[in-house]
């Protein structure tokens, strides 16, 4: 870490940090420079935080050199990860399609809907069971109902499931009968949650919140997997942007970027950073373009009609000719979509 | 609501929308342009969604009439709502200054900066028990511990207290030791808490979410409100911006422009928006100025020792200046400090 | 355009913009619901400004119904536009790579470079004369002799050159040396320059500005559009955004969206977008697969000596690689790269 | 200036970092950590630009330690900027209010809106020529008539007047005919406009640009510095914000944050920012409270009936009405409100 002084500071005042960084077991390495005085603290910078600094009289301001994560960090594990579900790999060199409706309505609409998109090739089915939203007046999610629904119809199909867990006192319904736990953008900083999460030993797929830095949501991640849960998978959802005729701005080059810095795998959601249907398919293509090791699409047999996000659902055949052209682009850059044995 | 079509929508298109809104039980008025047709409906627009219209063929866009709020606004209760809180009145023409340290690190340290802020003027006192930390590493606070604390030195000097509850199994235990709840900036939407919160009759300080917008941040009202409990403070705190000079960037004219569309009182905190203390007083200044009818800040005793958002404390004497300036802003503006009897 | 009357709002206030409307030509059209009046006008929505109404007593608020531009629309030109610059044919279904290092600092650089580009297969040569630079004190790129190295390479390598206009006053300077005219980003709405370029019969790329929306963006093209210059290449590179560990924000989505709404060609430019030299492929393979219709890269054959923007400059030799994978992308989704003869 | 090398860089990644500053003429610094080598280059930073090392290999990132811009900053000049213009002092203690309409529409129009802005305190009169317009289909000015108008009814009321330049061709006739120049939004960084700017010797107002950090907006300030002109007043007038319920999000923390390492008045323009006519009052006086040394807001004898802007002027009565509360805020924070003899 490093701390930068006013051009005004004291001599007391650089003493000050000084002994402060000495108190916290680093030694301090003094710079006077023409204009600044800089003070580095050596030695382990985890024992550190800014604000430990950034309150003393005469500072002008503190950088951290090292990341304030660790167990996400490629630094630690250098290695992708690749997390085995079933025959399923997920992260690395394969491409896991996840495709499902927003909200699992019955058990007939899940089951249409499950059977369209595993024979156009989708690697895992999601639905969702506890719904997310703005509006307290709007469909809240059949509940534990649809988690009953969601893991009979994946045994039927013969496909892992993913589905949203929103409140911790939903969570062993959720983990007992979904595959993959899903903590929603909204939640990524609930902290009791994720660390609830870090205690089981289930594949987790935590999405960005449309705020977070990517620094923020790797701290997200840190939180499961420093109580020991390293199967993560992180999904780009779109942030919060200024134009409005989509819903989010869907930042794709947080695909490579992350993919530089953590070991995790990636996953991409065109549907929710969009909200338009005819934009799905060409931010799935660039999102395996870009490197992706995954892409969750929302599909439902009739968008007209759904109970929630209507007008961002696929048809089963948009959903199928998607898949098609995902595999040319997946081959394209060297990767390939899940086979199913 | 206004549904506009395509341009090259067919009447089989049309026709699909006019049976959507007669299935709902309101009235479509078409309105053929020389470019566009239009579709309006006519009746209780809180029975529908724009994704009920906008997933239809043919449909350009969807325009809702009605705000999707109704509880939280003016149109609905015209009046500023004001909350009796002992002898507090928070909301209407009082300022309400709520003060005290990021956490609550142990009972000394409390019990002195709620006893310089009570001899300053502040009306309620603050302090974090449970803290949303973005580190996993970082001190997370006291828990029950500090709850207890906040409670016995709120009865010593005399104010009522304000603390977060994070989850929803924490609630019991917050409502039980504190005099009003606080819902942070991460939770705003976590939806299955805010219900809870509902079911109380107690006052809750909700914090606005640093990516949503007013709309939304009303919508979250709403799930308290719906249920019962309207005993609502909005709290702007800054939303994420792209200048990181500061945390956040404060919306400050969210003040006025919540005012007016929701009778609800709206409080500002500049601590957690700009992070630099230096920037504090100004902000708190503009705030009252703006009309918001409460401020919360956080102070510290010793704010380079502080276990948390050292950079953003005031000196208890910083805090006495900033409160004898804020009075006579109140005065400018026609309002008024709470002055305690 | 419709205007929503507040709920409070008199007979006199709806006369009075029933009033507006036929002095403006149109036809006034007001439907009584239960919970507000609405106002449509009927007739040529061109002739209207939502202003005309917004400052109006009783007015909620003011919705139009048409885009606000015309000529730059896909209801007015419905096929795509394709520019013809020497053999090579600028949208459609062809590819088009601009590449060249940032600034031309000397001819021997800018051929080397041009060189090397070309053999790896760009279309198109970039290189700045008039260099747009944050700071005073950073290098302003060579001005006219810059041109002329831009002219007399570009003749040397066989391909067609496009560099930036800065000021209405190069413009003939630029136009004479250059076959494709830029206008950057921080000029996008300089609007004297915009019609002065609306004047020529010359190709344009004109490059987004990172607080616009994509109407505003729209907006800028129909300026030089309305002047006759139908020539316009759009190109996304970057919006503002939070997280600082990229320079911008690569708005992907902004291709398909543009596409959907307008005739003209687009194109991406992912080195100034994200400011990483490991992000430019991956973006860039990313623009295509989302049907981008062009990309364009910096390239330096020694970044850590350029003058400018070294940090995001690719080596000859990674742009060659970038190229074989971009061809593969290209034909996944059913394009190609312009191939010279 | 702090390199910091990448965990795995090589000694001859070191020594080429090293090479490099000894090349610019600074002296480097090795220290090497537990985890990082870190380079510090010891001499003057204003020679040094971060892309000088960012592009080299082993580099993972490049921290400046001095602010970009020099005669801006309050280092270099410690006390306020007062700028003298007729009797009118501009900066430090007193606070300037300027008022006008959004655009000169004829002078009979201009003269009723000076004369009564005048009556009610304001010190400088505004008033566009030259406007610039996101439509190329909206009204653009009266151009030189408007500006021959400003001139006439400037000095019938007894006013210094301000209008906006929008191209480096009417300099010298905006000039002429003005007191103040103004530089818009958009026009922020139009370099080449800033610099002949730079070479006058007249007051100029610079808006910031929607996108633009405040380092960026002092780097424009910078620019006109640069070239000798040190008459700048800034002004904030709203950033992009992802809440369209406001035009832009108005930024007022700014205003003590550039105070803080800025000697040049900021003045903050709440008619632009918020764009909605009950949210100007709020926010001029919120700017005043927070420190800013004058307002500019738009007014217009019948807003209803404005060539452009109307839903944002205010009416001369609600101008009286906010310069009242104005001056009462002033005095509340040791401030007074300019007073013509």
């Amino acid at each position: 870490m490093i701390i930068v002084m006013q051009s005004r500071a004291t001599d007391e005042q650089v003493h000050a940090v000084e002994r402060r960084i000495k108190d916290l077991g680093l030694k301090p390495h003094v710079s006077r420079g023409e204009f600044r005085t800089i003070i580095g603290a050596i030695g382990d910078e985890s024992l550190l935080r800014e604000e430990f600094f950034a309150a003393l009289d005469g500072v002008d301001s503190v950088m951290p050199i090292m990341k304030p994560y660790k167990l996400a960090s490629r630094d630690f594990h250098a290695e992708d990860t690749v997390i085995p579900l079933g025959g399923l790999k997920i992260g690395g060199k394969t491409i896991t399609v996840v495709a499902g409706p927003c909200s699992i309505e019955n058990e007939a609409q899940f089951r249409e809907t499950a059977t369209a998109v595993r024979n156009a090739g989708a690697a895992m089915i999601r639905g969702g069971a506890f719904k997310p939203r703005t509006s307290p007046y709007s469909f809240q999610g059949l509940g534990e109902e649809g988690l009953r629904i969601l893991q009979a119809v994946g045994r039927q199909v013969g496909l892992p499931t993913v589905t949203e867990v929103m409140d911790v006192r939903d969570l062993d319904a959720v983990a007992r009968y979904a595959d993959v736990l899903q903590v929603g953008a909204r939640n990524m900083q609930n902290f009791r949650l994720l660390t609830e999460i870090g205690h089981l030993r289930k594949p987790v797929l935590l999405k960005r919140n449309p705020a977070a830095t990517i620094e923020e949501f790797l701290m997200s991640a840190e939180y499961i997997l420093s109580e020991g849960n390293n199967q993560i998978i992180l999904c780009e959802r779109g942030i919060r942007g200024f134009d409005h005729s989509t819903r989010y701005t869907l930042d794709l080059s947080a695909v490579p970027n992350i993919q530089g810095v953590s070991h995790l795998p990636v996953f991409v959601d065109p549907s929710h950073a969009t909200g338009r249907r005819e934009l799905v398919a060409p931010m799935a293509l660039a999102a395996v373009a870009a490197g992706a090791q995954g892409v969750m699409v929302e599909v439902h047999p009739h968008p007209d009609k759904a109970m929630s996000d209507g007008p961002q659902q696929l048809t089963p055949d948009a959903f199928a000719l998607m898949m098609r052209e995902l595999a040319m682009i997946a081959t394209a850059v060297g990767r390939q979509l899940h086979k199913p044995k």
